[in-house]
């Protein structure tokens, strides 16, 4: 199996990518890694080039680049040429951890999208109160979905759900605003009669307010409410941080307090760190792309090298391809 | 000023209202309040008849009832002669910690619009970390926006902020997925445009983690994106405070450490608590109608009461019907 990686992406970049990538290849077998970015960069770092290679190149997609653009013009960027050694097939996945609007633009135009999905979706994965988390997706690939979207997301994830988190019959709930049926509005209620009738495990309308006690396996929502959970939890949790850390600074009795805790307090934190749970994989593509966080260390960095190799090992892209074709198939023939 | 209010709504009625309504009278000079309910279930709360008269019903809207139905069918409920007395001119205003949909559905159906406002939102004020809170709105009223409700609920917004809250020019933002212009969906997009040329202070995009860091005075959005964000910071905020409580119980330690700092937790919990900030006001109908919190207590009525007051009696009413006046003039005479 072989992954390009843009070793250019993200704050730590190309330490933390090169770091990650050597320890990935020592953790999995058969896997073989292109790096894609500044040789001059990424050799220093480089202490084992072990079934990695490089592909050098020194343009570079920044955090400021408009991503449609960017991806149009800067055809020789690390992010870009990472993209086409999985369209060449060179490579069976890749990981960047750069720009997010950029690394969709790619995966839309370089990669490509699976016959029959209209819109690729982007998928973290969140933690749960249990440790267990779920999948929401879209968080943003597609702010104007129609429901048809929200039918592919559900399969999409449910198969993800099924091949890599090892979940039998994933649950999948649509993000709403309330639990009964017929609530929401125009997109969700028309959503939740195909959701019916999708070849998932459909529980229903889930409300965000339950979201982090792990309500359904699988969350489907449109890509703007999704990104606004999404970044609602993100600042909700670190507004709390904070909250709790000037109580923490408040007096020396609290000072004292936060002595005895350090340790539970540090686990409370990295049990909301969804970085522990890999990237965000961007579904409905040709090949598994995958997110990583922008600000990945080089152990963020492995944990997406593996979701990858997961995706590719267990054949997500391949299984999304049938299924969306038996669905159209049986569509045909009613 | 006369209020109605309705003593059977909330988890904890018609005590908690009956209390709440006599410290109300307490503590407002001039106010008179009318409650509507069950004379025999309200009478052994009411120790103290000045300037409370009882309007008798036993019909309820429950928390089951389907809303619109409800309003339309239980015409004797509590709720609705509530609201019946706004329309009939016997009370400036009114209260309800009753069934939310219910209570839209009431003053759509029998308080009314205000002529020009095409559809009213429910606005709550949210806790912010340094304690001056910020309102959103839409947060359910109206799930399928368009950009001219947005625009509207930016100058109720703004009026309320200004007149209520005292909050000189109030900042505005759009409840986006990026703080850039031209970021979005199709509603977002529009409706950043005709917000530009509002007569209120816009302050462009702002994104939902920054919310709780008091990012803008009022923060404009569709219902169910408003929605999605209220229960995603309710919901992340209930989660953190159970994983706080379990990392307190974890060890003799840990339990040492609660106890030290008890108080200050409390305290964080309070400011988080956003029935201290009043009700949420369904804006846009022709007098103040309150939602109270379904778990109010007699405090929180106290403080809904108050913010009904305050509408009354700073005119925000009337100076959302005379600046949407002049908004359709102008547009006339371009």
């Amino acid at each position: 199996m072989k992954l390009a990686i843009d070793a250019m992406g993200g704050d730590h970049a190309p330490k933390a990518i090169v770091e990650g990538a050597m320890e990935a290849i020592n953790q999995i077998e058969n896997l073989e890694i292109t790096l894609v970015g500044d040789q001059a960069q990424i050799e220093p770092f480089l202490t084992n080039h072990n079934r990695i290679d490089i592909l050098h190149t020194t343009e570079v997609i920044t955090g400021d680049d408009e991503p449609v653009r960017a991806v149009r013009r800067k055809k020789n960027a690390s992010m870009v040429l990472m993209a086409n050694e999985v369209k060449e097939k060179r490579a069976d996945a890749c990981v960047s951890a750069g720009n997010t609007g950029a690394l969709m633009s790619a995966g839309l135009f370089v990669v490509g999208r699976i016959p029959g999905i209209d819109r690729p979706a982007l998928t973290p994965t969140f933690p749960t109160l249990d440790g267990k988390g779920f999948l929401m997706l879209d968080v943003g690939a597609n702010v104007d979905a129609k429901p048809n979207h929200l039918v592919h997301y559900a399969i999409m994830g449910s198969i993800y759900a099924e091949k890599v988190r090892k979940i039998n019959q994933p649950t999948v709930g649509l993000l709403n605003i309330g639990t009964e049926d017929g609530k929401g509005n125009d997109l969700t209620r028309r959503a939740f009669r195909k959701l019916q009738e999708a070849p998932i495990h459909f529980i229903g309308n889930v409300e965000a307010r339950d979201l982090l006690d792990g309500v359904a396996d699988v969350v489907v929502t449109d890509g703007f409410s999704g990104n606004i959970a999404l970044k609602t939890i993100e600042g909700t949790a670190m507004s709390m941080f904070r909250m709790l850390k000037d109580v923490f600074l408040s007096s020396v009795k609290t000072k004292l307090a936060a002595g005895l805790m350090k340790n539970e307090l540090k686990q409370l934190k990295a049990q909301l760190d969804y970085s522990e749970y890999g990237g965000a994989g961007l579904f409905g593509l040709k090949a598994p792309v995958i997110k990583a966080h922008g600000s990945s260390n080089s152990r963020a960095i492995v944990s997406a090298i593996e979701q990858a190799c997961h995706m590719v090992e267990y054949r997500v892209t391949e299984t999304i391809q049938s299924t969306v074709e038996q669905m159209q198939e049986q569509e045909e023939n009613r």
